[in-house]
């Protein structure tokens, strides 16, 4: 049997260019002689489509690009991913479904059974899990149809009682195929390759494994879909980060059913996966998977203006490491004519820092302006004179100073249509060390799920191919210069103490005694925590961040803004 | 039995706060002679308390504190609510679970059954559910315990396959105790006490209802503890936002056990639940549960500047109806001396905004300042000017004059350590009609769960004693005075149609043709749709709203922000 693989970039509820992908992907399969194309998880109505699921009338439009896509199938089979109406009067009005289409008619559909409520998830919110498992027959060939999480519990996993596989085992399938929207991040391509061939080993089947791909807004869909044979060899990778397709000849030598379940080997390496599954490694280490995080912020800018309509971005450019990287990394994603560079000089910045901010785009050849901020400053400071007369001069003429600048790149944001690309980086986020409408304004986070010393390892991946980034950028101690002679380390910790401590209390989630006994000082430790506790008010009104971390600031991570715990 | 009922509020993660509250009301019930004290759901920790329950540390804080508590007990029983550690290998970490404690011993964990998560509520994110039911004994009295969302479920509610009070009926329960942290909305309080009074009757049971009050950020539990006889009458009701106490005496005239199974009765009534439990009504009106709301606004305000360890705010008056409505609430829930209005205006800024907004608080006796915005708005514009040259001026040059308010503000509140209070309606929230940075700005939204309809309402109710709210901000046409002559109405449509369509869209969740079915011109249905879902990216950087509907923005209302649907 021929499958046809399709690894797509979806539009969440813009149907009209769903479907057409899709059609135009059908169209390539029927090129290829294929008999069956397998797109990802939602693929009709993009993943995650949030509150969107509580509408009757999103549900329709979703059932009727099925049904447009099903008339059109013919000798072609399609399996894709739609919202399924759940005909009990008990349970979630829904399921998360795998639909089978061919000769114009829903050959069948199943239920996704795992539902995953935890990080960036939410399925527990919309769906019903599955309650009864059926393989899917496609000509001659017994499927064994899942749908993303459905693969993750191979009888070892803490949070699930339930096996899809080994219920769908009972009925002897031939081959497995699992549609996904499982999202990158900077640990995850080698536990998922190794999910699915333990997956592989366990049942002794084949399995086709189609990924979206794509940025929804903050999540990255990284693609790498796979097929593997029963022994576990990798047969046919996708490339990361991008649409892909790939045909691929199974052949079932006897009957259609070679891969029958006696084959089945390699259960002995299940028990290792709890551990591979919560991924996160003992130790933060600044350098790890820069290039795949690159990648994905490289998609994550492209998508988020493509999907909102958008093409220029503009960018406070200061001089300083963590605007260079976003600028480099936007002109990348973007291209160098579409990113308007903002300079904006106080008396407070340094002349390095604005020959260094102009270096920079005459290395990328983004356009940049010069906007000195004095005169708006002196503007308010009078203005606001009598009010605070008396009262020595402190944060709040230093936020003032951050808040005009956002005022600035906010009205070229508004005059030309560009978005404001967001600079701020995790370290800053993690400790509030920003300024709410000021450097913390912007439509999209590029580095905020990047911690501070992750800033520099890009900063110098990025200088691979020759010096981008100027040196003097990478290695100048960082200032806000919001005041004379700042330092970041007048108010944090070092940033190599401080990333590893937050490592530990963010992805890692040890509390505070645990952290002191991984051997770090108990009163930096405490200052630390307090401070990301302190500091939830301000990253909840932050704008989206582009999650490449198991753990990111924003849809991942929940925290009260009301709470005083550690703080 | 001699019950003590308490109603508290506790502070998320303040386990100091919230142990020392719960050892207090001990004091109190073992003063008033009770045998047993009645504390709220999850009381130990606050509800809810998000991510935090993924940290040992918070588990373990948890469990000292149920500890110091219970070696206190004594004669006195104590029932409140900690999370409880699933011995399970399977399934999530922790239960949402009460505790008996009594004699210095943890006598008996029961663990939450039906888990919400669905609007506010995230329970599936972090709980296990009950798989088994037990009656809890306390000096000889059966007590079916159960929390919050256990008795939503009468047989008919759709979300759910199990009954907890079915289950535990078979162990012939003398009474029934639900302890709850149960939000408030505008029409909560009669579905609730309905479902009360419904359990009751279907059991033939007394129930004593335990809830929380006070604000956690956006969530305002508004208490209304009750206890009802088996005949469903009330006899003792706690008031409405606020902590309130109750000692109620429970007669079992034989052996305990009055109460039995045989007296159950009503269970007719329950065909009518699933309409109540909806408990949206057909229609919007501006009208409804006015007072409510504004007992609901005044707790959420005190509750963000208490638990923050804030007393002040300030507030940008413009001699409108949103920030005058505002600038009453906060008086009235902060003081007057707490409060401090600033009037920013510009040459745009009619006399009358001045003068109204000045009668304001001369009526409300509020300190105000007043700091034009002209020479600040001319030094932007110059520093711009080389830059925008050529370009009509528009909508950038608007937003920036908001923006230069939102920075006054701003620069205030950290001078002086006030909090921002964001005036906000949800009439320009719903349709993006506000300024990122600039009126949007603020630590709180007070007003983002009201349309602006029903702000006029909360204005003539403010003014129910006496004119507190100038009448010309009731009467003028509406304007953000940021150009000429400008209404909101160029803009928007008449917000009595506004309204009416958001209603339909927010809070029924109706899609474009049921709305227009319902008699509203399908240009109108389809413009409103269309800047309700393109302004997601804007909310999605709003700060907290205090939620007194059915579905509010921010934590209720879940969006992906780079979708295309309906817009």
């Amino acid at each position: 049997m021929k499958i046809f693989l399709a690894q797509q970039n979806y539009h969440i509820g813009n149907f009209e260019a769903n479907t057409g992908k899709i059609l135009a992907a059908m169209e390539k399969a029927r090129q290829g002689g294929a008999d069956l194309a397998v797109f990802s998880e939602l693929s009709i109505c993009g993943y995650p489509p949030g509150d969107f699921l509580e509408f009757d009338h999103f549900i329709a439009a979703c059932r009727s690009a099925v049904d447009q896509i099903c008339a059109l199938t013919g000798d072609l089979g399609v399996i894709l991913g739609a919202p399924a109406v759940n005909p009990s009067p008990k349970g979630k009005r829904l399921f998360n479904a795998a639909w089978l289409l061919h000769q114009g008619k829903v050959q069948q559909v199943v239920h996704k059974t795992l539902l995953p409520t935890y990080d960036v998830f939410d399925e527990n919110r919309y769906f019903e899990p599955a309650d009864h498992w059926d393989i899917v027959e496609f000509r001659g060939v017994k499927i064994a149809l899942t749908i993303c999480e459905d693969i993750w519990n191979l009888g070892d996993n803490p949070l699930y009682r339930i096996c899809p596989m080994d219920q769908l085992m009972d009925q002897h399938p031939d081959l497995m195929i699992n549609i996904s929207a499982s999202p990158f991040d900077y640990l995850q391509k080698d536990t998922r390759r190794e999910i699915i061939r333990r997956n592989v080993l366990k049942y002794g089947l084949p399995m086709v494994y189609c990924n979206a791909v794509g940025a929804q807004t903050e999540i990255i869909y990284d693609g790498a879909s796979l097929v593997l044979d029963r022994h576990g060899e990798i047969q046919e990778e996708l490339p990361c980060f991008e649409e892909a397709y790939a045909g691929i000849d199974i052949h079932f030598t006897r009957d259609g059913r070679v891969f029958s379940q006696e084959h089945a080997a390699g259960t002995t390496a299940d028990r290792s996966f709890r551990a591979a599954a919560s991924g996160i490694p003992e130790w933060f280490d600044p350098e790890r998977n820069i290039p795949g995080i690159h990648d994905a912020l490289i998609l994550g800018i492209r998508d988020y203006f493509n999907k909102m309509g958008f093409s220029q971005a503009v960018i406070g450019s200061s001089g300083g490491i963590d605007s260079a990287v976003t600028l480099a990394l936007a002109v990348e994603a973007l291209g160098k004519k579409q990113v308007h560079a903002l300079l904006m000089p106080s008396p407070f910045t340094s002349q390095h820092a604005i020959i260094d901010a102009q270096a920079l785009s005459a290395n990328l050849g983004n356009p940049y302006e010069i906007i000195r901020i004095d005169s708006i400053n002196q503007a308010f400071l009078l203005a606001l004179e009598t009010h605070f007369q008396g009262i020595p001069t402190g944060l709040a003429e230093e936020n003032l100073q951050a808040r005009i600048r956002g005022a600035l790149l906010m009205a070229v944001a508004n005059k030309f249509g560009y978005i404001l690309l967001n600079t701020s980086n995790k370290s800053e986020l993690s400790t509030g060390y920003g300024t709410l409408y000021g450097d913390m304004a912007g439509g999209l986070s590029v580095l905020g799920d990047i911690y501070k010393t992750q800033v520099y390892a890009l900063a110098r991946y990025l200088n691979r191919g020759g010096g981008l980034i100027p040196g003097r950028i990478l290695d100048k101690a960082p200032s806000a210069e919001l005041r004379a002679e700042q330092k970041d380390t007048d108010t944090l910790p070092e940033y190599d103490q401080l990333d590893k401590v937050l490592f530990e209390y963010i992805e890692k989630r040890q509390g505070p005694r645990e952290i002191i006994h991984s051997g770090f000082d108990a009163a930096l430790v405490s200052r630390i925590l307090n401070l990301v506790n302190a500091s939830e008010y301000k990253r909840n009104q932050f704008c989206p961040v582009i999650r490449v971390s198991v753990k990111a600031f924003g849809v991942g991570r929940r925290m009260p803004i009301v709470g005083k715990y550690l703080s």
